[in-house]
């Protein structure tokens, strides 16, 4: 296996660094690592596997001699400079909503579909961090009975706006607690000991975007075009963790005992499910790890034969940063990315 | 209208406390009110009114000389207690689920079932906080238009749970933000920056006891027992106020604007909803007010005719105290409570 020459677009940022610490902690074979960023954040240094690196601003030459570049640095930016990379040979793994639903750009969950990953012309997305826990948790029982609706309600922590929004959470928290007025900032409305149920821009239909993601890219991912979808998407006073209600209606009957079968042997599944100890998952023991976690699993009391879940991940990590960076280590497995 | 002698079980408590703000905003036509409360609280005093008035030990004679009682010490003293109340003549509202599920207790939502309080045989059950405001949006939509199924996931505040949890998360909170680990306490985990779907006991279908009352109350109150539904309850970092996200199946398709129109003018019930300001309710705006808001109306993405609302309403006034005082009001309006 060749090591690799790898970038970071967008490296001073919230998912930017957990793109490095997660190539570290895996060991993923790099060559070099490219640290890229706006001209603002131009000329800081991050250490990267115990050595300083320098933040360099991303121009189009940034993407000479790299073999792939992970993007996490908006959509505008993903725009623009993603086909450029592509154009010079890059496999981009973007993490921006920028290219997700274009026909023929895979959007990839490895546990999922990861054998879309391999027809990319240069650009591979990466979805959105509510999506991936769900379908990580739901892929598996859809494979055994096929799912026909999915309503879900999430409950999403704010490091998924970034770090603005994590200062924002503990800044207004320490203001209420002193028993000060807040004036809303990042979001529209306080976030501190209060919950926001929009998330990115609202459509005509009254769903936000997020919301309609959900819908869209669970179809895509799922390779399920006819699967029945609704979301209703809230930000929670979290600081790491999207946690999902989700309620499943399958073609045929679903027993707990058997989605918790199903699920223990899943890739990239925990069940944590013992009501007895209190044993379910919450966003606080996620924050840090790797799994998608499945607790409170049940019958769906207005629904025979339909379950009912709570679904529980790092939304930096298997939402963001680890996602991706599983993308290219299986591609780097089956040799369809090399240095 | 003769002026009634109030006792209020419970008055130290975070709802017993509301049930004196309630009575004297409403101007509530009291003879007297005699304020109650365990051995422990005995002797403490309490502003009524602006009049200092000392809280008394609970007991058998308490009653004595009493038109109406209003109960939120829990559900043991409410079992002890309240047949006691009942047989001296008083009629009895109570906030526990000591006997709501009882068939012959009326368990009364005003705006919904005022009728069943006049057969009460002494006492009156208040339904859990959660169920209130649920049943005070959604019946005016199931009298139009029969609702067969109902999904809900709850975003609970911790002051359901008392003044104890309210001054865990304060702490909790400032643990946290001072970097500091927290002890679990109240809750089996960290509720600061965290989310628990556990709330109250679990049942052995998976689903908790606040769940399974979702779905119990809210076909005894609405006279719909063959109604679906499915409940998710979910504590969140939140003082006060209880959002739900609700998806909502009918007998025929209802269209969002229909339902805007008859929310509209649904008693006890606020419509928050314009998108392009950000207009929905939060739980910060909601609290201490005594609407139920509702917003985020849309049509269910994954049901033809199906919707999906946001309801928000202050946990402690009208998914506790308040409701009870408007049943009072209402029974004594109509002549079925007397002084």
């Amino acid at each position: 296996m060749n090591d690799l020459r790898v970038a970071i677009v967008g490296a001073t940022g919230l998912v930017g660094q957990e793109f490095i610490r997660i190539l570290t902690q895996r060991n993923f074979p790099t060559k070099s690592i490219t640290l890229l960023a706006s001209d603002r954040s131009a000329g800081k240094k991050l250490l990267v596997k115990g050595q300083e690196i320098e933040v360099k601003e991303t121009t189009p030459e940034s993407f000479n001699d790299i073999d792939i570049a992970l993007f996490s640095a908006g959509a505008d930016i993903s725009r623009h400079f993603s086909p450029i990379a592509a154009e010079k040979g890059v496999v981009v793994i973007d993490n921006s909503a920028a290219f997700r639903y274009e026909p023929d750009v895979p959007l990839v969950v490895p546990e999922v579909n990861i054998e879309d990953a391999k027809n990319n012309k240069g650009i591979i997305a990466n979805p959105n961090c509510s999506t991936i826990q769900m379908v990580t948790a739901l892929y598996p029982l859809h494979k055994v009975n096929p799912i026909k609706r999915i309503i879900v309600s999430t409950y999403q922590a704010v490091s998924g706006t970034g770090t603005a929004a994590m200062d924002v959470l503990t800044s207004q928290s320490q203001t209420v607690l002193a028993g000060q007025p807040v004036t809303p900032h990042v979001y529209p409305h306080q976030i501190a000991f209060n919950l926001i149920p929009e998330i990115d821009v609202f459509f005509d239909t009254g769903y936000t975007k997020e919301e309609w993601k959900m819908l869209v890219e669970t179809r895509k991912i799922m390779h399920a075009p006819h699967i029945a979808v609704s979301a209703t998407c809230v930000r929670v006073p979290v600081f790491v963790g999207h946690s999902e209600a989700v309620n499943i209606e399958f073609e045929r009957p679903m027993a707990p005992d058997e989605a918790r079968d199903i699920l223990a042997k899943a890739p990239g599944v925990k069940v944590l499910d013992d009501p007895t100890v209190s044993l379910y998952p919450h966003p606080w023991m996620a924050a840090g790890t790797d799994d998608t976690f499945v607790g409170r699993i049940r019958s769906d009391s207005s629904l025979p034969g339909g379950l009912v879940m709570w679904i529980v991940a790092d939304n930096i990590r298997k939402g963001a940063a680890l996602n991706a960076v599983q993308i290219a280590e299986e591609m780097v497995k089956r040799g369809w990315l090399r240095g």
